[in-house]
Parts: C-alpha cells; structure tokens; sequence
C-alpha cells in the first residue's frame, strides 16, 4: 500500500488509517496489526476510515517521522501473529529458567517489531516477580548488546555510572575531567533525568552540546580522553529502551535483573572496560538499606566479570541531596565552583573518592590512595582545565564564567518556621519541588539548600531559595512546599518523657 | 465537552479525537486520558485532528455505542492518574499476600475504568506465576460479584458447568431436561465456543433464542425448572470478563486462581447453589494427568464451601472428543438423537452420570445411586420431553425434526490410509480442522468422527465427514487434515523389537 502522511493527525497511539474498502488485517485477539517497512516490522492499532482511499494508508505526521517514512512510500500491512518468542516468555511463568538462546530469540523478537505491549509486560513483570539468576542476567546482558550502535576504542574505556535516586548528583561533572586529566579514556554516556530533577545530560547541556555520533565520539575522544554526552541519541542497546518506555515507566517498575542487564549492555556497547558504581543509599532513594545495596553491588560485579566488566561499587551517602544546587543550570555552576576549588566539600569529596577507585583500578595508585591523585588533580587546576577542554570540544564556550550561566528570574525563599535543628532534608520532597519549578525541560529552574541536615538554624533563616523561568511555576512550587515541607526541624530535646506519661506499677 | 459521534471512523482500539485548539490532557507516562461519562469513566488514546472542532470530542461510532453515548452529549476529558489500587497490584510484586480489602479495592477500581491494560496485566500476571492461596481465591471471587447482574431464586439453584478443552461436549443439552425433569431448578448460563468447535450456548442457539434478562430468566425458568442460555449478555461478575478479554485471551493465559473465582463468582451471581464440575482429564486438553484435575478439584471444593456453593467434581475421560459430532448443528442433532435413545453410549452415559451426581447432591438418590434416575428419566421419554418444553420456552419450534437441523451442504470424507487400529483421535487437530470449516460462527459446519479410537478400520474406510457453508472453508479444512492428521493408525503390532535391535551383551 502507498503511504499517504496524514499531518491534520497528532497521536503518541500507535495507529494507521485504511480505506473501508481495503480488507481489515486486524488480529481480533488483540485488535493490533502489523505494519511492515523495508526491514522493520511495528504493531499498530488499524483504523477504518474514509480520510484515506482504498490502496492507501495513513500514518500520522509524528509516527511517520519516528519511523523516517513518507508520503508515496509503499507499505505492507498485515493480521498480527503471535510472536516465535511467545512461549519462550511464557516459560518463565512455568518456573523455567531461561537459556541464552531462549533470551536471544525474545530479544530478537522485540527489536523486529513483533512483540505486543502485553507481551512485553509479561517478559517484564516475570522479573519483577523473580529475580533472574546470575546465568541468565549474564544472557539478557549480552542479549540486549546484539542489536543498536557499538562504539570501540582500542584502549581501555572508563566509566562511573550511578544508579540514581538521589538530587542533586552532579559528579559526573567532576569526575569525567579528573580522570581525563590522568590520560585515562573516559567517554561517558549520560541519561537525561527520568525522576531525579537534572540527569548528567541536562546540566551539561546547559554549557555545550551533548548530541554525538558514534563516529564523532570515536573521533573526539580519544584527544579530549573525556567526553559527557546524551546516550538516548545513540541507540545503544534499543530493546532495552524499549522495554523501559513500554512496561518500566507506565507500571514504574525497576526489576533488578534489567536494571543490571540494562547497564551493563550499554557498558558494553561502548566498550568500556573498568567502571566505578555508585549506589546511592540512603532514605528516599532505591536503595534503602545498605543491605540492599551490597546485594545488588555484589550481582554488578560478579555479571560484570562474567561480561568482561571490571565493576567496583561504591556505596554513597544519601540521606539527602549531594551538595546544595538542584537543577540543570545550578547545578552546572555548583560542578564548576568545586572543580574551581569554591564548592560544597561533600560535591567535591563524593567526586574524589569515586575517582581514587577508578585510579586504584587503572592500577595508578593503592587501594586507599586513589583519592589522593584525584584531590592533587583538582587542586593543581588540571581537572578545571580538562573541563573547559571539554565542553570546548562539544562546542561549548570555555570562556563561560559563572555569571554568565543564567538562572531562573523568578526567586523566593523557604523560610525556617521556628529555632532548632534540621533533622531531615527529604529527597522525595525536593524532587516534587523541583519538578514543579520546571526541573529538568527548564534549565534555569532549580533551588539551593543553603541549610543541610545538622545544621542549627534560627526562626526566619532562609533554608532554601527557589528559582524559575516562570512566576506561576513558582507559586506551584511554593503551595508543594507549604503542604510538604522539603525539610524537617527539631530541637535537640526531641521527645520529653516527665512522670505524667510513666504509667507506674501499683504494688 | 460536547460528544460528535464519528460515523466514519470504525476501530477496535479505545481512541477519541480532540481539536488541536483544546488542551491535551494525555498522561506522558502511557499516552492514555481518562474519559468520564456520567458514573462511568475510560482510558482512550487521544488523537489530535481537525476531524473536530474545539469543544467538540470525537468519538468513533462503535465506541459510542459500546458506551451508549449520542453526539451532543456531555462529556469530560482528563489526564490520566495513577490508578488508588496500583500500589495494591503491585505487592503481589513484593511476595505479600492480597487482602479481601486489597482484592474489593482493585476490582472496583477496574470496573470503575480507572485502570490501565498494562495494570490488569500485572495484576494477572501475578496470579499465572503464583497461585492465589484459598483465602485470596475466596475474596477474589466475592470480589468479582460486587458489580453486575446478579439473579436471585427463593429456591435452591442445581448447576453442571464444565472447565472445558474438549471437543463434541455437548452433555449440557441433555443434563438440563433430565435435571429439570426431576423438578430440580437448573436455570444454566452457558458461554459461547472460546477455544472448543462450539460452546454450549452456539449449540443451542441452533434451536431457539439464548438472549434473555435476568428478569426474563426469574419468569421463564421456575416454570420449565430449566434454561440454556447466553451468559455473555448478563453482564455478571463484568471485571473478571474484562480480564479476560484485555488479558487472559490476548496473551493465551489461564492462571488457575481466575479460573476458580471466575466460575464460582458467575455461579454466586446467579445464585447456584449446588454444581457437579466436569474436568474433562487426557491428552491435549486443560488438564492433562489426573493430578493436575484432582488438585484443581480439591480447591474448587474448598473454595465454593467458603463462598456457598456445594461443588463435585467429575474427572471425566478426555483423550478423544465426546460423542461423534462436532460444530453447532451437528452437536445439536447428536444431543437431540441421544435424547431420543439414538445417539452414541457415550454421550448418553457421560450425561446421566454427571446429572446421577446431582441427584446424589439434591438426595434425591443414594451415593452412586444418582446415574440410575437419570437413565430412567431419559428412557421414559421425559427428558426429550423436557428439552423440546425448554426449546419452546425460549422461543424455538418444539416440532423440529432431526432432518430439520440443516448442517452445510459442502462435505468431503476423510479416509484411513491403511488397514489398522485408531490408536488417537486428536482433541486440538479436531479443533483446527472444525475452526478452518468454520466453527462456531457457520453453524452448519462441523464434522462427524464416524470411527473412534480403539476401532479397526480398513484402508479407504471413512473415518471423519466433514460438513461446510463454504466451499472454501471445506478445502481449507481438508488441507489442515493432510498437514497433520487428526488421527492416528497403527497395526496391532504396535513395535516390532527383533535381534537387530537388541545390543548384545558380550562376555
């Protein structure tokens, strides 16, 4: 059938429009068809309609843009089938374990195109039920890493990656140019935010480019030894994105055995060789105790030996926000403040130590010492001016100061309600703030805690001071913080316990 | 918003159309909106076309009818929320078990239409990988009765139900009259063929009308004690149908807690109160050892003494279809003939078994006892009688003759291709055959299994009649015979293990 782009028709449902008079290849168990390109095959939901005429078929502006499709183009559509893979999925449900080839085929399956979102759920919530054993993480690992883009460097690539759930982390600001500094080859690959208020790729796109190719990478690279771009342009590991916008996001689920898979296949497919893992840990975050977090360290390492990772985890504090900016731009001064030597010690502190691992692990210092050459390399300037390498070579301006890193216009103060000491800065809370201040889409919204938990502070102190682009954004912000405070106070007498709540026992 | 009814847009997916000029009130997490009609809301895919214009909702016709809604309704359109019971699906995910409170919440949150395919996945899901234990399967299945029709009799209600799998199984036609007969109450709620050639209600449908309220049922059934009718337009226990047709057929699943909760709530709702349960046992059906039926059955028992209901459960023999006849007309002609002490022993003795276990539950016969009222109630003529009194009670001719049963004009033989014993007819080769002739919907398909397994048959002998509407279908169906046969043929003989296949021990 020839394509005819229907640009009146704006829809995120995945549906093409047939003619009454063309037969309706519909799959009547699941209301879905399937749409074949040159190579590809996509499930749509078919919609009979006169907007187009017999032989043709419609595909909305955005749908056809998604699959670089346009008017004239010949396509074919067809009833759906049930998936090759189906019954592999299935067996998990039989408590079977999974065989490489078993995940191979499913894999497969999903990137052409013929996997149902039901279908991709069941392959999802088998994981969430139970966890895969290590055989068979290592499989979906290595699964995910057949299809997409792979970038390889004859050298041995570095990595630091942090499992997330927690504000305010912007290390990798700091870390990519002390270890690049060292001459060691670090071309990370960032997420943009999926919860947290600012990803890696937000605040660095606030000082230059993060969009480049696998070519461009392999190019840039290897002079800068550092690199911090967006991984989302690069179709690294596509099924496992896949699996993330079909199933993960809309149930907001995180089964163990794709967040390992997941990580380490894109580890992978960039050929990094030794990476340092943080986990955050601490309350409102993922994980909550340290408990969880050294299980799932100890399956990161052990996978990733199995994969030919070199993985060291590192558990971090995270109680509350790192530092004090939140925030694309706020935190992209902050990052550059402490590589500047006028930051927040705990940025700066987190930054080093995760660095000395990596150093001890590229063999260039004891196990202890790492941080050592990696406080050396701030202080001596080096790590700054790697930075500003950087971001030139991304094609940013390395004259940036600052002041010219612009913030929201719209400000306003938390204020401390009464005396006493903060006892709590609820990561959750400044999340929900954030994202109502217009973290991370805009990049001059934000805020920083001037106050962190420990602290004494006086009735009418400002706690935290708001920023946005926008004046209602603002007021949002402040009605979320009024119903939840992002923070809580106490004197040091927390309780009082006097005679009057002593039940005493009459004898 | 104003609804516009769409007559030319037909489509099976739940989309509505608004105007570029209105809001878009989709949910970025899974593109849905919620649609809220008076008492009822539903997520639909929002699609942004000029098709309306602002103020204006599209909505495709069949849509419209299914929700009964007129152009020039009004009508509301909001963002998605997270549905209150997700956390609740969601711990099945933690290994925790579902209260009855949990279960009342998630269902009612479900039929109020707040909860999303991929959230009914999760939530059935859970249930295919591990069962529910006895006090979850309880409070599902009074969960599923909260909402729908429900019948109530001021007598005690007698039920034959059978979980289904096997071909031909047309024992309902004949337990109904020889249990109505009696004077018992057996108002029975049948479902249309879901995987089998015919279900009980298409098979009666050949006869009379299956349509009826549940206030026609309260009218009709105390008068002949019997009924056959469609269950599928009551409306009864209307969530767990939802699972089914969003979850359970797309994705081919069954999990054993939906099954018992999905009878038994139907069963609560209609206000049985004793239920022999056939659970046909044998190759290539639900259950294939008689371990899987016995475990099943144990639960069946246990679960309808929590709810009320007396349930028995009858293993019944299951390696080959029931009787000879197979589709709509043909299992109605052979229902009929056994009636009248014409039709195959087989059909005849699985029938007044299961209706002597009735009468065993009703006391009205000693243990074991039960099978002798029922033959002598088929032998005196009563129970033919009985049939055609229900057949006309529901509107149909009670003079039909046999001959007046039309069944296709299209028909062809398949013959044995050797001189042998039939060691297998096979129930799913059965099932492709009868699906490809056109069951259930061509009422006059089907076949006849003229020799069954255990008999000798002579090369050229002619062991299945097939029977069609359509020419086409016929050849279709003969094709599927040849590809794989729906029988299986060996001598007598059935290995023959000489010398040559024996491996000598030397010493």
């Amino acid at each position: 059938m020839k394509v005819k782009i229907l640009d009146n028709i704006d829809t995120r449902a995945e549906i093409v429009y047939i003619s009454p008079e063309d037969n309706d290849p519909r799959d009547a168990q699941t209301e879905l068809a399937q749409l074949i390109l040159d190579q590809k095959k996509k499930l749509v939901h078919v919609v009979i309609s006169d907007m187009v005429i017999k032989g043709e078929i419609g595909i909305p502006k955005n749908l056809g843009d998604r699959l670089n499709i346009q008017t004239g183009n010949a396509i074919a559509i067809k009833p759906r089938h049930r998936p090759v893979s189906y019954p592999l999925i299935m067996k998990k449900y039989d408590h079977k374990k999974w065989s490489g080839e078993d995940l191979r085929i499913i894999i497969d399956d999903m990137y052409q195109g013929n996997v149902s979102d039901l279908e991709y759920a069941a392959f999802t919530l088998a994981m969430q039920y139970e966890s895969l054993d290590m055989d068979e993480t290592e499989q979906l690992t290595r699964a995910f890493t057949l299809h997409g883009e792979t970038i390889e460097f004859n050298e041995p690539v570095y990595d630091k990656h942090s499992i997330g759930g927690i504000p305010g982390n912007k290390v990798s600001l700091l870390i990519v140019p002390i270890i690049a500094a060292s001459g060691l080859l670090i071309p990370k690959t960032s997420s943009r935010a999926i919860t947290s208020p600012s990803g890696t790729a937000d605040t660095m796109e606030v000082l230059c480019d993060i969009n480049f190719s696998a070519q461009e990478i392999l190019e840039i690279a290897p002079k800068t030894r550092g690199m911090l771009v967006w991984g989302g342009q690069l179709n690294l590991a596509p099924v496992d994105s896949e699996i993330i916008k079909r199933v993960e996001r809309p149930l907001s689920l995180d089964p163990e055995s794709v967040i390992i898979a997941s990580i380490l296949s894109k580890k992978l497919s960039t050929g990094v060789k030794h990476m340092v893992l943080d986990m955050p840990t601490g309350a409102e975050t993922k994980m909550i105790t340290r408990n969880d977090s050294k299980q799932l360290s100890h399956l990161f390492v052990e996978i990733g030996r199995k994969v030919g990772i070199e993985v060291e985890c590192a558990l971090t504090y995270a109680d509350q926000p790192v530092g004090h900016a939140i925030g694309p731009a706020l935190e992209a001064r902050e990052a550059i403040a402490t590589l500047m030597g006028k930051g927040p010690r705990s940025v700066l502190e987190k930054s080093i130590e995760l660095s000395g691992i990596l150093f001890e692990m590229a063999g260039l210092a004891q196990r202890g010492k790492g941080s050592v050459i990696a406080e050396e390399i701030v202080k001596s300037g080096k790590a700054i001016k790697k930075f500003w390498e950087i971001v030139e070579a991304q094609g940013g301006n390395p004259n940036t100061t600052l002041e010219d890193i612009q913030v929201g216009q719209y400000t306003a103060p938390i204020h401390a309600k009464e005396d006493g000491y903060i006892t709590q800065i609820s990561n959750s809370q400044i999340k929900v703030i954030a994202t109502a201040l217009g973290c991370p889409s805009d990049k001059k919204s934000g805020m920083i805690i001037k106050r962190k938990a420990g602290e004494f502070v006086k009735k009418g102190d400002t706690i935290i001071e708001l920023f946005s682009s926008r004046e209602n954004a603002l007021d949002i912000a402040l009605q979320a913080a009024s119903v939840k405070p992002p923070f809580r106070q106490e004197g040091m007498v927390l309780e009082r316990i006097g005679s009057g709540s002593i039940e005493l026992n009459r004898t």
